[in-house]
């Protein structure tokens, strides 16, 4: 096998352009110059359409885990009660966090690749009363799952509870809608649709999720938002010293992602999922997220005595194709084919591709070129 | 006036070379794989003499801050006393994240631009009994002096108690001995001596501090160092998604460190601060740390009636050299110039140069040249 070129199909992180790789190699500068305040309060701007608000975006030197304890830490006080959905690892997170610092979580429990039922969400609300705060993701990326934030959203605006919502993986992905959906913190992260490396969080609060960060004791300090909004909306910075060359990328990014054009970049998603799903039906793969899949990743599920584990080992060690198998409950039995930010529909022949290869080497039978006929079908026939 | 090339010369960020930037800019890959394994064991093995440590060095997706927070909720618990030097805004810094997360700060204060004396530390110690830790800079950046750590490194040995270094302006600038000199918890960032930008912070503990973290209560996620150490040590990975191209251009400037050899970085940052300091004197400043001056960052005070706002403003503005100001009561009194990683002595003779030429268009009265001439002197006699 001659060399071959390495792609990047993971969960997160995700490809960067090559226009982003060099923004990010300009010389840096100081954080506290007019011209980082213009890169900073450009890249915030243009960050308001993909959260679906006209709230301040906050950006914060921190992975997205980062984003979502700040969620915590500002909103809630020790001892108050809050229901989370757990519908995967990321679901896990919210109730690992509310644990850490001493808030009483509820969980709402929902199966592995199922979107948690606005009645669920509703009943818990109904059984536990003292319970003000939900969370949850919009994008579950274990799972490959999402949940209806707008039904969800309207549950929590009628009973005037406040909504935190991960959106590590939707943010860019598909539509936000933080103002319209009632959502009162929306946190993402760098590494998926804004086509950045690791290290940026970024999180939106409603006006009351605003008002009452200014009375919710919790301690914080690297992770302050009042501190932050102050500094970055008042002073046009960051109140600890800003990852500057992330910053410079991600306002390159968010240009190159609005001169496609939100819905065109939307629509992008959708085609490259549908297509990675078709692709996986007609090989005999299950959908471990058939009602509710993600348009962020997608996983598909092997037959029983194929270990993904080695499916996703060969597709990289051999192949130069880096996907993801399962966590947890799913490990052995998932493959997770990441479809965010810089790719495109033909790069999907590639990962369906070399997956083929890596389940025939695993002793699967199927028909060869059958995942890679569907790609490019759906390419032809569109969303 | 043609175009004017850029220089930053501010205490932090600090330059970074070309071939760390390009390094950044290579294809991010997933962070849990062993090609980033593989980086991110080589740069925190690289770390380890530049820490002066055969401990863990771990790495955190935050600024230096960060890793500041993360000493303090790993190592201390509500309602412990502390003892903590402030000799200025990063001294002052340990005293507001005690105070945050419900510790008991004792404050040891020092004049601006003066070292703490061992004998202060140890009557706060005896006045104190039972503050158990103690925090201090290595290197207080605001003031530009250094702190004797080694002294006081043998009293917290000789009183049992745990020593917390902040070396954000220290490690990589001059030399660190973290096991020999007693340090218990030594925390670094990376855009200052370590030639990259902001987003990376970096703790390494010694064998008691593991042992103190590991009963600490304090609630932490994001940063729970049993966490990352578990993550960094054992599974070759971070606990939370890595800042992937911020480890890459990490490693590489290691490679570069350890070519030139740390030796002679030392000595580079020793001569470009003397010869700085020499320049200062020879135009009629005067040195705000003139006892205990950092190697990192040099403090040079105006006469009355000259604004170093002004001044600072000038020289980016319109000479395109990025020095920084006084802070709080060094408000308009003081001229900080940075001489950190990626600086040769040579650069020195850009920053006098633009710095004689901003104080006399303040209205400074001064012998033009004569700075830059003692930086000439200063480079051919060696330190």
């Amino acid at each position: 096998m001659p060399t071959l070129k390495k792609y990047l199909f993971t969960p997160g992180p995700a490809p960067v352009p090559p226009e982003v790789l060099l923004e990010m190699a300009r010389p840096v500068i100081h954080h506290r110059t007019p011209e980082f305040s213009k890169t900073l309060d450009e890249a915030r701007a243009r960050l308001k359409p993909l959260f679906g608000t006209a709230q301040e975006v906050l950006l914060l030197a921190s992975s997205g885990t980062g984003a979502m304890e700040a969620a915590v830490v500002n909103l809630l006080a020790p001892d108050e009660h809050a229901v989370f959905v757990n519908g995967g690892k990321f679901g896990e997170r919210w109730g690992k966090l509310l644990t850490t610092y001493g808030m009483v979580p509820h969980e709402v429990k929902v199966e592995w690749g199922r979107a948690v039922r606005p009645e669920q969400v509703e009943d818990a609300l109904k059984q536990h009363p003292e319970a003000r705060t939900m969370l949850v993701q919009a994008s579950e990326t274990s799972t490959c799952a999402v949940h209806p934030i707008p039904a969800i959203g309207e549950i929590a605006k009628r009973r005037g509870v406040m909504l935190i919502v991960d959106g590590i993986t939707s943010v860019g992905v598909f539509e936000q809608k933080m103002d319209a959906w009632g959502i009162d913190a929306l946190v993402t992260g760098s590494q998926k649709a804004l086509m950045l490396p690791p290290g940026l969080g970024m999180i939106a609060l409603s006006p009351r999720a605003w008002d009452k960060a200014k009375s919710v004791k919790t301690p914080r300090f690297y992770f302050d938002l009042n501190r932050e909004l102050k500094a970055q909306r008042d002073e046009h910075t960051t109140a600890w010293t800003a990852a500057v060359s992330l910053i410079f990328g991600l306002n390159k990014s968010l240009e190159l992602i609005h001169a496609e054009g939100l819905d065109r970049v939307y629509a992008r998603h959708a085609l490259m999922a549908q297509a990675t799903r078709e692709a996986g039906l007609a090989l005999g793969l299950g959908l471990i997220a058939p009602e509710t899949p993600a348009p962020s990743v997608t996983g598909l599920l092997a037959p029983n005595g194929i270990d993904t584990g080695k499916v996703v080992k060969h597709m990289r060690d051999q192949l130069g194709v880096s996907v993801q198998g399962g966590q947890d409950q799913m490990k052995g039995k998932l493959v997770r084919i990441g479809h965010m930010g810089d790719v495109s529909p033909f790069d999907m022949l590639i990962a369906v591709s070399a997956l083929e290869m890596a389940l025939k080497f695993s002793g699967m039978e199927l028909r060869m070129g059958a995942g890679v006929a569907a790609v490019q079908a759906r390419i032809g026939a569109g969303v």
